[in-house]
């Protein structure tokens, strides 16, 4: 079997997709990657439900002419918003976001059922989460918590800074207090994994952390698999990403060497404008 | 004398403007206006300035067809990149950024010449405050920094908590000793006047903090008075404001709440697509 060299697509807002990118490039290092992070209109995290399909399409596009096998919507607001949209309107390739992934994970993990998920507020008030998570698991107290704020500290670098933690507290602690506590909590963003210490700080040793990005790796393992998509192994370029953003590359480099982990050189950012697309 | 009754516009892209249109409406009681904010499109801070020029013409376009007499741009940003284009562009009409009045106001606050503007990396990284302060005062001693965090704090309503009075202290605790520190604060971004009691706490009160809402609507008047453009006392409709918004106007009444200072109704918000404009 020769296996199939297209690369994977991934979307985001912005930057914060690039845990997902990160995570999936650890799970699987024979294939190749495209993200798009569409920097000019971040972030989606505050805007309509309309606003963000109609970007997310735009974002598709793009990645459809690049000629991607898989679609991965590599961020939270969108994934909860447009997945169904997309794979209607986009049959091709299959499609997969981060909720449904992060929705099973924070089921396997509760023993009380009582599990909570912070998000942006875009993904809060589409409720998204709770319905992926009543879904599987009816009978679970699902509490949602929108922390805004996390994204700009995320984007900022201040992982682990006294306002992170600050923050963490005005948005966890009570939460988190007493004895009908969730056990286990969802990074229904995918800025926050970079925020677990300080997050960690407030809620305690003992609280389940889900964190949707290594969630969705597996789940597009599995997708590869099932649908016989899987780049052979030692395949060219293995490993390889291109990226593409809507605005400055030169702040997707220096904030997405925050998410990614590993540094970003601003002149392997490519300038797209999707909405000439 | 008859008076001139079209509305005065006032654009940003989003909430944050208020701070200045609220600064106009106690100045200027016989007016009203017409208040944009480009909600689907913020930030605009962190933002290239090319976009942010495509943005502001967009805005502008809007605003011309409300029969506005004067435009207000009450972004920082877009100010620093957008108002020599749009007075080439739009000569019709008189067009006011914040970034001049709040560079007069600074410089006439400060004793020993050093200045700090405040602002978000968009703006500091355009060097308008720096170089309209060196125009007004060429000896000044101008640091510049950027405080991104400081945007999400003030839209979530935290106007002093102990989060935003951590970040206060990594902004600015460094800037703020010893003794060839600043005595004088720009507030260059529109977002920041709201957090005022939490910057103060961290710089002390013997720095002058000027807020260029109300140096711009000083600006306005004069430049009223001088263009011939005043309505009449008592016009009719007078302190009236029609909002437009690009994005969500639940979320434009909720969070403009916090800026305006008043209630502000979602049904009063109209929304607007500027990209077919």
């Amino acid at each position: 079997m020769p296996g199939d060299p297209r690369p994977i697509g991934v979307f985001d807002s912005g930057m914060g997709g690039l845990t997902v990118l990160k995570a999936l490039a650890a799970r699987l290092p024979h294939e190749r990657f495209v993200y798009l992070g569409d920097t000019a209109r971040l972030p989606y995290g505050t805007k309509s439900a309309e606003t963000v399909q109609a970007y997310a399409l735009q974002a598709t596009r793009l990645l459809l002419d690049q000629g991607v096998k898989m679609l991965v919507i590599a961020c939270n607001t969108a994934s909860a918003v447009s997945l169904d949209l997309l794979q209607e309107a986009w049959t091709p390739i299959p499609v997969i976001g981060v909720i449904e992934p992060g929705a099973r994970a924070g089921v396997a993990a509760t023993r009380n059922r009582r599990i909570a998920v912070i998000a942006t507020e875009g993904t809060v008030r589409g409720g998204a989460y709770a319905r992926a998570i009543r879904r599987l698991m009816s009978e679970a107290s699902v509490v949602q918590q929108p922390c805004q704020v996390f994204v700009a500290l995320a984007e900022e670098g201040w992982t682990d800074s006294p306002a992170t933690r600050a923050a963490a507290a005005h948005y966890l602690e009570a939460l988190f207090s007493g004895p009908s506590a969730p056990d286990t909590l969802v990074l229904g963003c995918t800025h926050f994994p970079v925020l677990t210490e300080a997050i960690r700080a407030v809620i305690g040793g003992g609280v389940a952390l889900v964190d949707s990005a290594e969630t969705t790796a597996g789940a597009v393992a599995e997708a590869l698999l099932g649908a016989g998509l899987e780049s052979e192994t030692g395949a060219s370029e293995a490993g390889t990403v291109r990226f593409f953003a809507t605005d400055s590359p030169e702040r997707f480099a220096r904030v997405g060497t925050i998410f990614l982990g590993r540094p970003i050189e601003p002149a392997s950012v490519e300038l797209v404008d999707l909405r000439v697309l």
